[in-house]
């Protein structure tokens, strides 16, 4: 994708975003010049996905520092502070988020005026879009090896651009191997209950003109059996030594690739990986029951029922063919310290 | 359920049926007192699955018989006769509807008057009505024995009573369980795109005062590892001498049941058996990509992106645990000439 998420436009001194709940149906950018309407859109999902989430955070830092000029620095970090904890509060369990507001405030601490502190935030932020991106292409340039030179790849949910500054996780690894001269179409789940693969993984890589279509969550298993599937790439919020948390219904796949033995790949930064943590440490957000219940102005559930509506799954590394990461790929049994230590990479 | 699908109200000489497409919002029943109203309430789903199909089939020749009152018997069944051609073309492909329509004209071609035939067309569409309430009964008490007297038991889509004239085959089985005395609780999966388990199924479930929450789809895998699913029990479109065919999803649920040693069944009549054709035989109905694109008034997808939307997947035998039909339950190996030949049942 040209456009990038959530990036700083130098003309106009604001942060122009992405408005994804506005998505399919409108495609939409907001010039946004407060850190008001950023905070906004972050606690209404117009900028999601957890890497996108450091990059605005840290843009919002760069904008606040811009706008407040209060002379005494003491008085001027204490505004920026409250600002940054104010667009931290938006998503306090994004740890993203926090540290790419943290790293840029740190950067501006020493700074001896509230000019220099705004060109400090600012680099430093497009720094950290930058690292975003080279760590995406890493990722993807490591994935795109494994995929045959003619294959259609499922994906699950959105580990797009969209999720982060550019070029994307999963899909950056379908990127890569579409720039890299592969012919790869895509099959996108559309990944309920808030359909993310249907209204945001489609509409990128269509505005890519890499083929996909879009499937029922449910139909993938069937077309595993049909030959139509020729690898599964998802992206991961989170690795453990023994499982990979990603969207509710990576499991599924994983369980469902087995069986028909296709290739299980996870793309996902070495951020991601929590050596300390086992499967069974992890505690699985439940969602609201509406998600389900209700879909634009149509009832799908009576008021009198309950749902299960956890928003992540656990998929044991056994059933992981390779896990790409910015620091190359690694397979089965994993070692996660030693992937953590390796010196590659960016 | 109490309440009947569709049934003849003899006070008022009409057709009563439970509205399907106002569900979960509304309940509401109607009542048709004309050819013209069934047929449309056939065609636009208000009436839906294909056992209740065939009673409201045979209950339309009875309302056309009683309608008519030509005393020349001739023209009487000419009349008859195109008011059963015109319900049959409504939904051309469903079987059980013209079987239902045929049986009950076939019992008014020798009638002496129109009185006559319409006491008869009436009474063949309430034996139709009670023999379906009788298999769906059977199939509920033989499953019923193969479930834990504690479990909670996964179900995807409606094969419930609002697929029949009452009771349910899978759903049925759920039924006849809890009437034994048995504490069931059900898991029902939404079943995209239409969604029959999270309008329809837990509708007719909480209903019912039987204990009944809601997955994604996609979730299913994952309670089954956590330990949460004891059996899986769907119905079945077709079933073949090596495999069942049935709503899209059905197929991932009996991989991942498999995955899980957890017992996957079967809940259908014996009329679904077709044991002249394999797997490879059956073409599965693809349908239309707005059913993923769009729900209610929300836009779910890009305009330009297309969809795969199997209506239905196949499940080799060899992941089925057992079948349950009227003539009792079968295991594999299947041979289903033996099914089709046991004298027992109704």
């Amino acid at each position: 994708m040209e456009e990038k998420t959530v990036y700083w436009d130098h003309d106009s001194g604001s942060i122009i975003f992405i408005e994804q709940t506005a998505l399919p149906a409108e495609y939409r950018t907001v010039s946004c010049k407060s850190v008001e309407r950023l905070a906004e859109a972050i606690r209404r999902l117009e900028v999601r996905g957890a890497p996108a989430l450091g990059v605005a955070g840290a843009f919002g830092v760069a904008l606040a520092a811009k706008l407040h000029d209060d002379s005494n620095m003491d008085s001027f970090l204490r505004l920026v502070r409250e600002d940054a904890d104010y667009l931290n509060s938006t998503r306090p369990t994004a740890v993203n988020l926090s540290w790419g507001i943290n790293r840029t405030y740190e950067s501006i601490k020493n700074a001896a005026s509230p000019e220099e502190a705004a060109e400090t935030a600012l680099r430093v932020a497009e720094e950290i879009a930058a690292e975003d991106e080279m760590m995406c292409r890493k990722i993807g340039e490591t994935g795109a090896k494994f995929l045959p030179d003619e294959c259609t790849v499922l994906t699950h949910c959105n580990a797009g651009a969209l999720a982060c500054y550019t070029w994307g996780t999963a899909l950056g690894v379908i990127r890569s191997a579409v720039e890299a001269g592969k012919n790869v179409s895509v099959i996108s789940c559309e990944t309920r209950p808030l359909n993310q693969g249907s209204r945001l993984t489609a509409w990128e890589l269509s505005r890519d003109n890499i083929p996909v279509k879009t499937i029922t969550d449910s139909s993938a298993a069937f077309l595993m059996k049909r030959g139509e599937i020729d690898a599964v790439v998802v992206g991961a919020d989170r690795i453990t030594h023994d499982a990979v948390f990603n969207k509710i219904g990576t499991y599924m796949h994983a369980v469902c690739a087995k069986h028909h033995e296709i290739p299980f790949y996870v793309a996902a930064p070495t951020s991601t990986f929590d050596a300390t943590l086992s499967e069974k440490d992890v505690v699985v957000e439940q969602r609201d029951r509406n998600e389900l219940a209700k879909c634009g102005d149509r009832l799908l559930m009576p008021d009198s029922v309950d749902a299960i509506n956890y928003a992540f799954d656990s998929t044991p590394v056994e059933l992981v063919t390779a896990i790409f990461t910015e620091k190359g790929a690694v397979r089965p049994p994993f070692s996660v310290d030693e992937i953590l230590q390796r010196k590659v990479g960016i």
